[in-house]
């Protein structure tokens, strides 16, 4: 069902603006959804995406814009003037225009705010932008249908009508009392059923899930997944309604979080993505290989320290990559598990407890892969590597089971620690703590090393 | 909101357990969410929580077993009678029971199903147990309401009402000819304000987006977050409408998927969680490990070819771990960015200038570390390692960019290929791209070495 978007259909959109055929465009873009529509402009340069916007209904180019890429987005703009931005502001629902005006620079923010027609629609605007972002005051929306609890049903169904053009979709029907208090709820079902003498406190369910409008946006995604809500009403300090948060957001939120922190996870320090220009790319991953870099230095240098070793033991600094590589995989899987859990909220249990399930499963790892490495070691690597001795083997072995308990509570402990002090645990994934642990690991092999063999 | 268990709400439960106060459990845990309960079940031991699902209503029971953790599920379900289980299948939406239902084993599977009283519930799960995994029609629900074309409003209204009450939320009236062909959909909105003497014919939307039974859950979830639809109609080939998808499951969904994603790229080969035992996690963990151990044999041998090189230029092999790491983190990152694309289908463009694309950003991120790496030789290396040269420092600089190149190609290239074969692109990320850029990184590294030194 998904329309692809050929490349004979874009030739074709950008033949048509060359020669400003706009009926034709007009026709051939008439039925497509809007959604489909940022396909197109995504696609296209930034003179015929704008063309785009501006000759379309601003109906479906408000929609098509929140969907497109955010520098896509900002050049656009940058090409509109305030009052046709203004329009679209005008097309959208209030959360979307909020995002839309604070990605602005200030001095355009003033101006198309003042181009707003709609009084009640800035007003709403204007509230939204007090919220800071990863709240729920900042995901939700003004639009939702508000009912007074000493209705009857036919007032309520002809206030609903009303509010109705305003919403795009219903949901539910949020009761409340004359100062605005959050009383309950009421379902598009129940209102259908109801019988036409009743009023609204005759019919609602008081028991209403909500928010506060300065809960993390974390919280309210957790609650409405837990919950299979598909909206949620946003409250203030005084339980007043302020507004509502719609599942579609929830989805968007859910999926740029997981996108994050997987990228995180792969030292990819900004959001970026397969098609955005190599400088971008660049700016993204480089910082972490130069981390990685000078944490490469940290090894150079341990290792020259124990250089002693070159003459008598030099076939010790063959298994540096394999004690490296087992350290930073280890690191990794841990602070992964304590990641996801931090991030779903199913962290049970105190700290001590967690790191001696740590000990106690990183020994077992450690005990199976030691056994493996004594085995390939009497049977192969005796007889290809020169001065290669069974004590060697050993040291390797303890050294191996060492490193792996050490670098799975750093990759357990880390996490946590950043939790909390009020950091993202998820920056203590990937290169961070690859990079650590091959510097720990590789301190502890020689130390065990010069404690073993002597040298 | 999220009701947090506390351990004196828990101790309470077990000490009414205990003592089969049935009356005070039941009075305690009337008002709590079936998820909450699922909470409270999660947290009991087994016995403890069979006793609870025996004891509550299972139209509560049912909601609940779905929520908690699969293992204790499949314990607690053990615990149970078939007629008991038939019980709780019986409050279940279809694609709920379907999917509880294909856990059981075997024989318990054809026991429970003859327990089902409802005969149309039963011919439903029957129809959905046929989809395969990761199908629109293994998520779809046969719930749904359905109206013809043919009918009036009130009419519509009134098959609307008997059918409202299986359906837990109602979201779009699909309409459907006579032949069960899907033709459009109605929203209650539409239905609300419509005059009572049209037709649905009159006032339908003939435009509906909808899935086939058989397209992928990817593709599903793709186009319900591009068109912010909360539930979507499935049809068969001849278009007949089989059932729909609903948000909620496919929040569920992409949850699942990034978190399996995540934990791919971790080298975490099942789905666990931080408070599975400790067997499951290191079922899901070892077996990295040992892959990666391997990777590290061959690093060994890759090293040793090289011990010609020991007498020399020892000190060359204190940059294995800077190369090694290198080489794992650019891959990584090379990887993720292409899995990334491949999963949210974003990925544009031909392999080949793709290729050329990382080729570019990775000659000047090689360049650039390599320029940082041969100021920290001349100022802080050479002075600090004893045998250092700066045509050693030149070796490993030229290697440094070579192995960024290589690792990045790899990185790119590997998911790709797996796509394209119909793997899934995640298993090469993490240990898998670390542990072959380590051997080509260690490899190249050398051999540059052999031929610009000469040993």
């Amino acid at each position: 069902m998904a329309v692809e978007i050929s490349k004979e259909f874009l030739e074709n959109i950008e033949t048509l603006i060359r020669s400003e055929r706009d009926r034709d465009i007009l026709h051939l873009l008439s039925e497509e959804h809007p959604a489909d529509i940022a396909d197109v402009i995504d696609e296209l340069n930034v003179e015929d995406g704008t063309y785009l916007v501006k000759l379309l209904d601003s109906e479906k180019t408000a929609e098509a814009l929140l969907e497109i890429d955010e520098d896509d987005r900002e050049k656009i703009l940058q090409n509109l003037s305030a009052e046709e931005i203004a329009d679209e502001i005008d097309e959208m629902d209030t959360d979307d225009a909020a995002d839309i005006i604070a990605e602005l620079p200030t001095e355009r923010l003033s101006e198309v705010m003042s181009e707003i027609e709609d009084d009640e629609h800035k007003k709403d605007i204007v509230d939204l932008l007090q919220y800071k972002e990863g709240t729920a005051g900042s995901l939700m929306a003004k639009e939702l249908i508000r009912v007074n609890e000493n209705w009857t049903i036919p007032k309520c169904i002809k206030e609903m009508r009303a509010q109705a053009n305003e919403v795009t979709r219903v949901h539910s029907i949020y009761v409340v009392d004359d100062d605005s208090i959050l009383k309950g709820r009421l379902s598009l079902k129940d209102l259908l059923i109801a019988s036409s003498k009743a009023h609204i406190s005759d019919v609602y369910i008081p028991k209403v899930d909500y928010v506060n409008v300065n809960d993390k946006a974390e919280e309210v995604a957790q609650i409405m997944q837990k919950y299979d809500l598909e909206a949620i009403p946003v409250v203030d300090d005084e339980k007043r309604l302020q507004g509502r948060i719609t599942i579609d957001d929830i989805v968007d939120f859910i999926k740029e979080e997981a996108e994050k922190d997987y990228q995180m996870a792969a030292g990819i320090t900004e959001d970026v993505e397969a098609d955005d220009s190599i400088v971008e790319l660049i700016k993204a991953r480089l910082p972490w290989l130069i981390i990685a870099l000078f944490g490469g230095f940290i090894s150079v240098s341990i290792l020259s320290n124990f250089n002693g070793a070159l003459n008598k033991y030099a076939t010790l600094f063959f298994f540096t990559p394999l004690i490296a590589a087992t350290a930073g995989n280890v690191g990794v899987q841990s602070s992964a598990i304590v990641v996801q859990a931090l991030a779903n909220g199913t962290l049970k249990g105190s700290m001590w407890k967690r790191l001696l399930k740590e000990i106690s499963m990183s020994l077992i790892n450690g005990i199976v892969l030691a056994i493996i490495l004594l085995i390939i070691s009497y049977f192969v690597l005796d007889k290809i590597i020169v001065g290669f001795s069974f004590k060697m083997a050993v040291t390797v072995a303890i050294s191996l089971i060492t490193v792996i308990i050490l670098a799975s509570l750093i990759g357990t402990f880390v996490p946590l620690m950043l939790d909390k002090k009020g950091i993202d645990p998820a920056v203590a994934t990937g290169p961070f703590i690859t990079t650590s642990n091959d510097i720990f690991g590789l301190f502890i092999f020689f130390y065990i090393a010069k404690i073993i063999l002597g040298f």
